[in-house]
């Protein structure tokens, strides 16, 4: 029962030093929102908050040493990538996000300080991206520094499977690929606005974020749908920070681009006759927007080469031409 | 990056023998609950259910070494135990659980039979209580085990803070306190009958769930509702674990009862005249129920003792007295 323990030294409150001693639960629900739809917040037992119709879910764990790096101790990038995670998974099913609670977990010896300007962060990276602090748990234990994200939002229009993609159905995708762990990964912008342009434009039959790799989100997507997939060489958006990495390594950038992951951008399958309306929403818009595979009969991912000839691709996007 | 790169290699399903192998996510995604509002579940970016009205959002860890035994590889009792912390906390607002999340970290070398049992369990645990589980998120990660659970309920009555209890109010209690380490804190049953049958029997005014020791979840009851809380020690029932407890040490087992915790039962203000109503309704509905105590004007955490003096209680719950 160390917990407990644990945390009714937490609520006493002594030195405030370590976050240990901090009752950071009610210094969060002193700062927590109210009104307009949360009847109960932090400091109650449960969040109670009027919603209805298409409710979204989602959970991500945001944890050192595999979602930022060891040691860092940015609060505002790490609860900017926090919030951001589950908020790019939202944008993928068409949901805009409304609450949010999280769970924190602190190893031993977080300073007070740090805890505070964490929760501070994650109150302010929430706000930011439309969604109220609403509940969640804070606590000390050992292990790493870990955030679990949920984040509830609604749905306008009928959400997105990754089932829902047809034979000829052109794949968008939001932005470029690639290189993230040079610093994209702990600053992208989730894909929310480009989202919500591109479901008031046009039919979105299927979605999916990219955040384990081009090659192996959008095999995930084509198989869902019970679908091939081909995807164009040329067509694909290389981030330069792929391209440096490539060059520095004397690879093909393109591996990166379908390897590399963390993108966080969005890929949509819309039927042939919407691509130009949705290239124009995205236009107005002014976000990129780029057309880089068509959806055939079978199953697979593959690749159709600069050369016009066609590769079937491994889901990791590993590709031998260096 | 490192987690992109486990979670790829657990996405191939190499040899099966440790959960890093596994695809737990793909596993759980054959097994999850469909239809009936659930538009979108396992194996989309988010889950979408159809909900609408009062929606109760809870989220808590349950972390190996802290709430369970450091070791301990039981599936059934520590999934048990991490959905219903979360269901108690439901019922002491008055909802329904309806669905469930989970976010799932594993340490290094987790037996992949050991991770597809715990996901059954979870599948098992929530279903029992009535929620569905749509999402989540699994993973391997050092650090100890730890399950966060997100469940989503619905209120068909006014949700229930702590704020609410009055002047005169009586505190009614489901059960008995104190020795819950010795077993109950594994086994125990989330209050929702309880919480439904007294709701629909007598306004509720204010409630909480106890979980880290009854002085100190009574005297959040009172603070947050603005009022002094008076406990009558001769109607505080003693569980007989903590009797037990106590007898081993020669120390007060009202001591125990007070401060042990982890008892998740449910301490409810209902208004005097109501008191006879809800004792009628644990009758019918054959729960124990007693009236522990009465709120004052004022603040702080009272004892009656048998002898009809009245002592201040510290919220830790901790009686000088042998």
């Amino acid at each position: 029962l160390g917990s407990t323990a644990r945390e009714r030294s937490a609520e006493r409150g002594f030195a405030l030093e370590t976050a240990s001693d901090l009752d950071l639960h009610r210094w969060l629900s002193r700062r927590a929102p109210r009104g307009r739809g949360i009847v109960l917040g932090i400091g109650d037992d449960a969040a109670v908050v009027r919603l209805s119709g298409w409710v979204a879910l989602k959970t991500d764990p945001t944890i050192e040493g595999v979602h930022f790096p060891e040691g860092l101790r940015e609060a505002a990038t790490i609860a900017r990538k926090a919030i951001a995670r589950a908020a790019s998974d939202l944008a993928a099913v068409g949901a805009v996000p409304r609450y949010a609670l999280v769970s924190l977990d602190l190893p031993p010896g977080t300073s007070a300080r740090f805890a505070r300007r964490l929760a501070s962060e994650l109150l302010g990276a929430s706000r930011r991206l439309g969604a109220r602090l609403v509940g969640g748990h804070t606590g000390v234990r050992r292990g790493p520094l870990e955030i679990v994200v949920i984040l509830v939002g609604v749905c306008s229009r009928a959400p997105r499977s990754r089932r829902g993609a047809r034979r000829g159905d052109r794949l968008l995708a939001t932005g470029s690929f690639g290189g993230a762990m040079l610093g994209k990964h702990l600053t992208f912008r989730p894909r929310l606005a480009e989202s919500d342009a591109l479901g008031a434009a046009v039919p979105i039959h299927a979605a999916i974020d990219v955040s384990d790799g081009l090659a192996l989100d959008a095999s995930r997507l084509a198989e869902a749908s019970g679908l091939a997939l081909e995807l164009a060489e040329v067509a694909i958006p290389i981030a330069p920070a792929a391209r440096r990495l490539a060059r520095r390594e004397r690879k093909n950038p393109l591996s990166r681009a379908l390897a590399d992951g963390e993108d966080y951008e969005l890929l949509l399958a819309v039927s042939a006759r919407s691509v130009p309306r949705a290239l124009s929403a995205a236009r107005r818009a002014r976000f990129p927007l780029a057309v880089i595979g068509v959806f055939r009969r079978g199953a697979g991912l593959f690749l159709r080469t600069r050369q016009g000839t066609l590769e079937r691709l491994r889901p990791t996007g590993f590709v031998h031409r260096a």
